[in-house]
């Protein structure tokens, strides 16, 4: 993680109070927010300090946006969505930011020229902010910080944000914790479209987009939209009084486009009166507090100085048979908890 | 786990010391191990020393026994098979124990009877020791101390160890930790028995047992074999250096059953010749180790008397956005760590 850090940064950073961060923040300076940003994804301990109270500071602006999931394998056209979707939004007077994929770089600093020439249009907007995260080294474009950059984002005024996944892994069921909205995009294939789909995604968004819905493509890609939804009907949806479907757009000619921010806003409109938008925030929060526990838990238990010592020591008498493995345990947590 | 806990032992268990315990397994008293499993399953503090003490002792005595995981659905044949290959191996001089699964009990305690029924062959046997684990409370049959129940089986002179699971949720991922070969039953279905298997199973697993293979039966179970013997070939194997195949056997005619010994023996011969098996318990120690390690960590710091006091209301101050995650983090370890 040290490498994230760029000298540039770590330069300016000693320079600049927590205070210029906040003010900066509530002004909607974008430089600003990529500097806290980087702030609070770094592991130095003063930073983590000015991070804690920065991120104090920006919850009470916090939590205004509505939060989208996009995730799809590459090549479903997620950065061309993400750029036409967001320009237009922009066009509306909406702030879009965008926590997206950088397939480009290993690592944050060097990266933005990578999504400059990806979201081209969208890096001109005065009102969009695009955050890349490095895919490799991350879960599928999920940085272990992204709900904090959310909030910050949300803090700077931002309405909408977009949050980018390759759906490595986990990382799907990741982001599905993280936002109100969950899309899937995908193309038309050779008609095995559905079979190659990953086991358990229809269950876990809230509406799949046909991309790429244009000239010779444009039939294919209703006839795919339609199997889709034929097989939604038939499973649960992720969003308790939502039902899932499936929807065709072009990032090209921009057709369905705009349907699809209606979609949401459809979608906002009916959880929040119907409360499960709350609930599922407030839900969130405390998984991620319970989650947050657990890692810190291990980190501590794993770094202690006692326990980096014993541990190969008492594996080895595990492993030669010359102590049970709950006997271990006992004698481990002793040291670990006598140590501090 | 209170309930597990019957009166009867109670009772009889404050008037027994350990070394009685030590000295009946020695000599392969059946009540005596049966005991001991109980004591080492029992949460009770005192309970605890004495069977961590009890595993201390026998750890030197334990470990000889070849471990076999055995899996499949309700209905697949696993008890009349474990009936019939257990008592088969009890003929030829074989000491045979089986940790089974329970189906017609919830407690440890009055379900003796139920599994005195399901194998009636197997629980006349003088070298045979069968002990039922209630499916419900446990993982599919996988008690928490199915491991240490494995080793005192072993110290008490049991040549063959019999795990039953009945692959409910990731119960027999866990299964294939504590055993050296794992066998999969199943029998022949309308044809789409391939289709029907979990996800996953096949990789899992170092062979695949069509049972009922008699009668009218007995062609379509030679099919089913061969159609999976066909896909085996194409999958990477559960055990390096070991080709999972597919056989058939009768536990009705008894076809096959000795056969499915011969095999075992061919596994442990080859596998302890390249040194996989020794690796393989090596390894499946150590994990445990960790495992065990992450779950007292997690159980120590949530059952602590500070956390279950402040927990509720810091987890009330993030819900309501006047505590960052990180920060309720910070605040919760240095309590639970001063605490002690």
């Amino acid at each position: 993680m040290a490498q994230e850090y760029s000298g540039r940064f770590r330069r300016e950073n000693s320079t600049v109070p927590i205070s210029n961060y906040l003010e900066g923040i509530k002004k909607g300076d974008r430089t600003v927010l990529a500097k806290a940003i980087t702030l609070i994804e770094s592991n130095h301990p003063d930073h983590f300090r000015a991070g804690q109270q920065l991120l104090k500071d920006i919850i009470p602006l916090s939590g205004k946006s509505v939060r989208l999931g996009i995730t799809g394998v590459p090549g479903a056209g997620k950065s061309t969505f993400i750029d036409r979707f967001g320009t237009e939004l922009c066009k509306m007077g909406k702030k879009v930011a965008v926590l997206a994929i950088d397939p480009s770089s290993t690592m944050t600093g060097g990266s933005i020229l990578g999504d400059k020439t990806r979201m081209e249009s969208l890096s001109r907007e005065e009102n969009a902010f695009i955050r890349p995260s490095p895919s490799s080294g991350t879960l599928g474009g999920v940085h272990r910080k992204t709900r904090e950059s959310i909030m910050l984002c949300e803090a700077a005024g931002f309405d909408v944000i977009l949050v980018e996944t390759i759906g490595v892994g986990q990382s799907e069921v990741v982001v599905r914790t993280m936002v109100d909205m969950f899309f899937m995009l995908t193309i038309t294939g050779a008609g095995d479209d559905l079979q190659g789909m990953k086991k358990g995604m229809m269950e876990l968004v809230d509406g799949i987009i046909i991309t790429k819905a244009d000239g010779a493509n444009k039939e294919n890609a209703i006839r795919t939209r339609n199997e889709y939804s034929q097989i939604l009907r038939f499973l649960r949806p992720a969003t308790e009084g939502w039902q899932t479907k499936a929807y065709t757009c072009s990032s090209i000619t921009g057709e369905g486009i705009i349907d699809i921010w209606h979609v949401v806003q459809q979608f906002v409109k009916i959880t929040k009166q119907s409360g499960i938008f709350f609930e599922r925030r407030r839900k969130q929060t405390n998984d991620w507090l319970m989650t947050s526990i657990v890692e810190k838990l291990q980190q501590s238990f794993f770094q202690n100085e006692v326990i980096k010592e014993m541990l190969p020591v008492i594996q080895q008498d595990v492993e030669h048979g010359r102590l049970p493995v709950s006997a271990a345990v006992e004698q481990l947590m002793k040291l670990y908890l006598n140590e501090k």
